[in-house]
């Protein structure tokens, strides 16, 4: 019997995914391989990449100047990887719980981040009426926080590029991704299996990579 | 009918891997959830990954003071980590085709790369004979090479530590790993499927990794 599951952690995956997966395991489309041995630049895996990335488009109303982006390493690697790739100097971020927690630490090695937070009464809040400079590189939101159990349901407006942490509550309400230069999570919580990361980054964000080299 | 698989993609897998795979997706050891549903973080997840490390170490009779990992990115992605963590000033590769020039097209962004290289004569022959200098931070091979046809069968002897790209000839001969600062490989030529990365590195080396925040 197949059990549901309630906790905070991995989803439950949907029936015809699972035995999708479990076929495409031991025969893929009955071409006398399975799906993990074929080339992951092959036409034909690289078209369960492109259905992937249309249909989360699709379901998000992603618009144009989005690319969606399946990478490696979990939300956490992510918390390195935003602060390495796009603060410049300073950055901006909403302290909400665990998580956004353990993203500031890994943006303080990269330079300055000023910091609004509800760590006062234990994260029992979401910050609200607080001000961003509009100089900072990027602000930094978690929009769920399963430990606390605070969210926020609306897309805030910043001038600076938002970058959202969505990992909880990816694909459960609509969101205008337009207000976004970034939204990742991993895929574990809404989305997928653990291992997986989804990042939706607007194009023009990718042009300001700071060079560490 | 399964197929075999003769050229230099992917490898094939097992039969009983591919069924205990397929069965897992399903239902993992009968415990009504698919293994793509559990925590990542959890005992039995866990009991799979230590597993899966001792029984690399036992393979490869990898000596202690070794670390067994496994990454995503592939190995593309460590032609630009190796330099990224473990470039100082001055690295040496062996150039011996395709793969080799793309790592060493990563390194010349963080500094001096000395290259000793085959494609005077289309990369048909592996170099042999050359002086390394002892004060570089690493020496790179690759020690087969898909495309030229080319490999190397022996472990050699160089001061600096030695890293190989063993992609396409992974645990296909014992390998003196004490003589390797750091073996790493795409998993699907030899290994598994595509996306997941190897990486066996000396501990010490993990000291010395360069800071670039």
């Amino acid at each position: 019997m197949r059990k549901h599951i309630f906790n905070a952690g991995p989803c439950k995956l949907s029936d015809p995914l699972l035995k999708n997966t479990s076929e495409a395991i031991l025969d893929w489309n009955g071409i006398g391989q399975s799906i993990l041995e074929v080339s992951h630049r092959g036409k034909d895996f690289q078209a369960v990449m492109d259905e992937t990335v249309e249909l989360m488009k699709e379901v998000l109303s992603i618009p144009e100047g989005y690319s969606v982006l399946f990478l490696g390493g979990g939300a956490s690697l992510q918390f390195a990887m935003i602060p390495f790739n796009f603060m410049k100097s300073k950055s901006f971020y909403v302290n909400t719980g665990t998580w956004s927690t353990k993203a500031i630490k890994e943006a303080k090695l990269f330079g300055d981040v000023e910091v609004i937070s509800s760590e006062d009464k234990n994260f029992t809040y979401y910050p609200k009426g607080y001000n961003i400079p509009d100089d900072v590189d990027y602000v930094h939101i978690t929009t769920n926080n399963t430990i606390a159990g605070t969210e926020i349901f609306e897309d805030i407006n910043v001038k600076a590029p938002l970058i959202a942490d969505m990992s909880s509550d990816f694909l459960s309400r609509p969101v205008d991704v337009s207000k976004y230069a970034m939204i990742y999570g991993g895929a574990q919580k809404n989305l997928g299996p653990a291992g997986a990361t989804f990042v939706i980054i607007k194009d023009e964000m990718l042009e300001k990579v700071v060079d560490r080299t």
